[in-house]
């Protein structure tokens, strides 16, 4: 998983109907982590921009949200609020 | 997932045959997105050279488009129609 | 997916047998891909040196070419005939 | 799979309900390994800060840790206790 | 795949269950191959240190050798004895 922050969101009105009800943020992995780029993420935690959070990627993103069947490869799986070492 | 923009096409005669009847668009992922280069998508949402797209990788591709059994790794499975802090 | 140019081939005799019958071949992604360097695919379309081909990898390319017990994580499944956009 | 150093832990109280009861440390890739960038990664053999463990990604880590349905890509399955070559 | 020499090894005596009796190499890429740096794979065709190898990643690694409740996500899955275009 990485650690980023959610720096903002896209909405698609014409989408995959397994992807009607997702949120779809942005978020901008820390400056350490694995990816140094800004990713799209499903929001499985009710997280909001600002906020820093955790995010897992491939199947795991589908799977452990109870979204097996949707098109969705990254989740914010959840909200930090206490860290070592995270830079 | 990625943002990216639909930048052209790919046609393949010869494929594998449960790629018949996929659509296979070049997509140049945005400048603050994960990847930097492009990459091939097949369309699951009727998208065109132009348009700014949502693409999952890897197994919720197949997976999440109803193509389980198709060696497919990315999809355009939404047309952005608004976003904040996509740069 | 990533569009490559097949440049080159290898041969193991000593391998996990549920390779054995498949053709192994080097793909350099084009220049505007995903992936700039050098990758071994299977080939499933009959694809030869010096052709433009359509890759899939992950999980699509054991299960979209029918190798799903196959240790195989990319495949040539599509050769290119036709594009726009291509770099 | 990679080998780092564990050099710091994540706390989330707000989170999927299946990440209860997991321990997320954050690891830093060796020198020498695929990754450069930190990662976070579930704790599957009781691993501690400094400690220069195993780390496997996706789908092996929620499969590999009988975590089938968590939100987890990545796990520490071992400790290294002797090494040949890594630098 | 990726073809890379096999330039040591890891030992771990405390770890995930699935991994017991499992060797551990470590690979390096060939220059011109998809990856630059090591990575950790486990050996499914009895190679050892100095050989060039064929390796396998992500579910492959797993499934494709009878290995799919592992958490191990690269294998060394063939010797290499001949090849064309290989840098």
């Amino acid at each position: 998983m990485i650690v980023g922050k959610i720096v903002g969101s896209v909405v698609a009105t014409r989408k995959n109907e397994n992807l009607i009800g997702s949120k779809f943020l942005i978020v901008e992995p820390m400056e350490s982590m694995k990816s140094k780029s800004r990713l799209v993420a499903i929001d499985n935690v009710g997280a909001g921009i600002g906020e820093i959070v955790l995010v897992a990627q491939g199947s795991a993103a589908r799977i452990g949200c109870n979204l097996a069947d949707s098109p969705i490869d990254a989740a914010i799986v959840g909200i930090i609020d206490d860290a070592i070492g995270l830079e």
